[in-house]
């Protein structure tokens, strides 16, 4: 794979190169990693790349790359640049013949969404999102609860993200993270939403299936001077009839990063939280809790085939991480060699990511009104 | 003491009994316990009653207790009856001189409750309102982390309540609890919020002393054929602009009464699950988190002063209720024997009772408008 | 009931009265609250007992009560003094046509265990012993699982009881609690495991039914200038061939009262906490883990038996002490009224203070051995 | 780096080669991963290794690789095959002039570990022994709170390391992870304390630095056939006064890998569970308990070092074995390059492997005498 973006320091970056490479499937040869040349060639350096191939604009790269062999080419990119950019990068990439995994959220705004869905359409190629948190083997395992009917009808969803490392104005100390992600400029119309309750969307998406059809948003910047939300709180609706809360925050002190989520159905429900990935619990009304681990033989292939390592031998973040990789470089290797695709490939996709710019929309426009219930706008 | 309602078999009288027995300061000497004066006195001759004070009525009780010598009568009555009848058994016993611990919620609407509150000011007597989970020594010590400043001012409130026995339609089946509580004639506008949210409210207010200002409100009923919500949502703003959450269900399946709070501060933050009562967890965005137990030297004096046990030797349900019942018990006392009222007595009051009834009105309000933003209710 | 110690201000008094009187079945009505005639009174006027009925010692106590009709006189004593004392008082009261329910450990030494036996024997009455821990509902659910085969044979137990508060040398700060249990002429041959190792062993014992056969003890004295082991770790071999690790400290420090257990079978193996007592894990080889939660239907009789509140209002400390004390009373009841005993009462016995005082004692050889393998001196 | 085992589908090859290639500082370029060519070279082509740097033996490859260029040869080998050949093939490599990376235990008994001591010492080579355990964050801020007084003396140490894997005799069922374990001719004088005790002493000594003077220990073989112990229970002293248990199963049914250790100090007590990694737990005899957790600024250097995620972006096993690879590569490294070598190398070496030996060979004395107190054997 080449890689645009995640220069030496970059955090996101070195996540993306561990969980890329942690089975030995994939390999990173090329790279953009700067729009500064010199930067780009220092951490490909590191990286131990070849130095013909660190690259120093990603335009640069996209057609350099085109012009090898296609053997010897990437046969995808990474993209891990803020998200007001990514909307460019994908299309260079798509339209010169490359398959594309992309950071989250997919891109500045809804409209950007649909063009770059267009674009992904007429290419062909795969486009994978990095939805992480649907890679853990937990959150597989819930899925295949509700598909298969344990749960029973869906009656509601609680879904929390809490995080508390906005509480002060890091903005303003010159910390990268958290300056773009305050931007409206390069964040676009939300903060704390568009950063992680996307996620929390996803996740509940990814787990029921259920799609929201209209909520009611309350947003508020607790932080002064900060110009995008830093807290969404919002009541939601589901199409078959599901009721839920749905929260992000930055600035819940003492969070680290607390996504966890709570289903409720007819027959059981059940509890997942990011920061112990390798527990599923499922509550019954007339018999004893489960606790599901991760690894064992009970659980369902899809869980199974997410996992590495046996029962308690914990795995975490970078595992699930890996698994959103792997299942789109799984797909990619058969776009190259020009195979059929895989039916039901088990990674976020363009629509996704259309999903997700779409219920960012209709949450800020819902906050804008005061959280006056607002109809799903159209993914 | 005496009580009206809480026959053999009624659980929530036999809970009342043994809180306020469970110091050996209360002892309980009378009772109208059911309406049908046989089934009365069959139950006071299981509880030992003298039958002479085994009334067939809460009126012939009052009459009768208060014809006796000041210090043979009853001190108070505790009322364990449906909340559609608070009301007239509060003011004969009031008026007829005598102090009350009530069980919530207060009464059937915010009119009545206001009336209440005007007799019981007219009548200079003492009346408690079984907010039981108040009495939690934890949610003293929370309660003090507040008012001396270690949260800092107070950002968000998440306070949930799920719980899963009306899950399918127990009304149907001639359960006692489930019919009264459906039942718009005896419940009053609201079921769940009503019966449940309220205690969320009151304990979000009891340890941070916010009050709600405005709130929009997503009232569901599952249940085909139930007449009221058996789940509600709401977004929620504090007076001093902190936002927050609120959420109580009856149809989470496998909760059983998972009440649970978790405040945000500037400084720090708490988080307390009344299933583990006895610790409290505080967190921080720059140290450790840290776990505070029941017992320990290090708690306040008022954590302190509501425990019985030593740490590790856990308390629960029943010394919280109690410690409602002694500390109303206390204010009795000198009330009875002609002495100053306490300055802070720690247990709730019929204000308390009046804020909880406009809540739920409040509640009811903006559901009917499909959760509109909706002022709070003044109590 | 009436009462041998416990006077105002000694804690396992209190206990002992909550306990007893929870359930409204047993009434306090006389007692030799001190061995100073004056004391005594003063404590039972602060617990509203006749003053006719504070005695200023137990033998004045067990001849005065004796003399009374059978229908004014108490039903059973209840001792709560310090245990070098409990052989006397017993005898006393047993020989004196009474009932009795004593603190534990139940004498100074196995000898006068054995003696106590036999006076227990003769007199026909109940003696219980309140080994409280037995007495949670949780507890008793694991018996039943044993008992029912769910675990299988067993094959391992680990039983822990570490408790910190004896890290420093409390007893010379005028601390009475450890002055006691550190002095050898008031305490026995053993502190630490002879105050809670014993608790250990009964639960061991009580939920599987196994008997220890051999036992190999390592004991320290970690305070300096302490006459009594604070920490007792012991490796055991069960009659069945099941091996385990028993072990009682109170030099763990930050540790409150943290017994614990888990038992290890064939089948499958369950794990609790008493300071979590509500509930019980349940791990199997094969599939998920359960965690079986106090007040379900789903539990065996036993366990419901010994509940008051619905699940999710938890139980704690108390409730299970006046589990024991309710058994017991139950018993008592019958033979003061003549009827044949109950078949399987489910209160600790004479019996199990014998088994107990047989532990110490076979600890207690062992190391001093040096933690040679020691046969099961026999109860 | 070269490899000998972990062919494809072994599963511990598979974890060092991921834990090796974390952080893009190693890579995979030679092995001998079968002692068949055939399927030596099979392996390596699933690896993208050249075929000429897949070996048939590892002495081919020991002398191919030594034959190489110094900066086209491998730098280190890394051993994965059973311990009983862990000997040979070190000294092969070590001779041949390479650093070693060695899976654990370290050889087939104490007195070929003191040879490969010696041996390791005459090389001048870098000799790790991947004791993964101790490349967890919060193991490592353990360490640091014991080093810098934290706890004040220690007291008490309670390990334990329960799994349940081998409850049936799955070495009849063709399975070759318990095959070769409980084979005496494989694995030596004893399988569990063999194979996990071992993790259980040197966490416990790396965390304190204290080393075991004496035990007694009960060994027993459950599971009726089996040639070695599938359970082993100690009774430990340390050489500080200090006392413990220590003990590890594998017959513990529903439990995966569960080692966790109590330590006890003068000052303060720590518990560690490696099913969850990321937290410690401080406990205090007078202030509230304290839950460490990973990735804080608030942690000590060495926990800081040995972290690639923020706060609640979990972390877990592989990255623990990665920080092994990590410390020894850097080592290897300096090596390589002629470079002194590092004061304070942070990774497991051959005393570690000396020490390991010593105590399985004591506890297997002690355990033949019938759990005499057996005197620690000199490492």
């Amino acid at each position: 794979m080449g890689m645009v973006g995640g220069g030496i320091g970059a955090f996101i970056g070195a996540v993306h190169r561990a969980a890329a490479s942690l089975d030995g499937e994939i390999e990173l040869v090329a790279g953009a990693f700067s729009s500064d040349a010199k930067r780009s060639k220092a951490s490909g350096k590191e990286l131990h790349i070849d130095p013909a191939r660190c690259y120093g604009s990603y335009q640069e790269m996209a057609q350099a790359e085109a012009r090898l062999p296609v053997d010897e080419r990437i046969d995808f990119v990474s993209i891990v640049t803020p998200n007001h950019t990514h909307f460019d990068i994908s299309k260079t990439f798509l339209e010169a013949g490359f398959n594309v995994v992309c950071d989250k959220p997919m891109t500045f705004d809804l409209a950007q969404a649909k063009k770059l869905r267009t674009i992904v359409e007429k290419s062909g190629k795969v486009f994978a999102l990095t939805h992480n948190y649907t890679g853990y083997p937990m959150v597989k395992e819930a899925r295949q609860l509700v598909k298969t009917g344990k749960l029973g009808k869906i009656l509601k969803i609680v879904v929390e993200y809490p995080q508390g490392w906005l509480l002060t104005a890091l903005e303003n100390e010159n910390q990268k993270q958290a300056a773009w992600r305050t931007d409206p400029k390069q964040a676009g119309a939300s903060c704390c939403i568009g950063d992680i309750g996307t996620h929390a969307e996803n996740l509940a998406r990814y787990i029921t299936g259920l799609r929201i059809t209209e909520l009611c948003a309350d947003f508020t910047t607790f932080v002064p001077g900060r110009q995008l939300e830093d807290d969404g709180n919002l009541l939601v609706r589901y199409d078959n009839g599901a009721r839920g809360i749905l929260y992000a925050s930055q600035i819940s002190g003492g969070e680290e990063n607390n996504l966890n989520i709570r289903i409720y159905g007819e027959k059981a429900s059940l509890e997942w939280f990011q920061e112990h990935p390798n527990e599923l619990v499922v509550k019954y009304s007339d018999k004893p809790r489960q606790t599901l681990r991760r690894g064992n033989d009970y659980l369902s292939q899809a869980a199974k085939d997410a996992t590495r390592l046996p029962p308690g031998h914990p795995e975490a973040f970078i595992e699930a991480f890996a698994n959103i990789y792997r299942a789109a470089a799984r797909s990619i290797d058969r776009e190259v060699h020009g195979k059929k695709p895989l039916k039901n490939p088990d990674f976020p996709t363009v629509e996704d990511g259309v999903e997700g710019m779409a219920f960012i929309e209709t949450a800020v426009k819902s906050a804008k009104s005061k959280a006056k219930w607002t109809r799903a706008i159209g993914a």
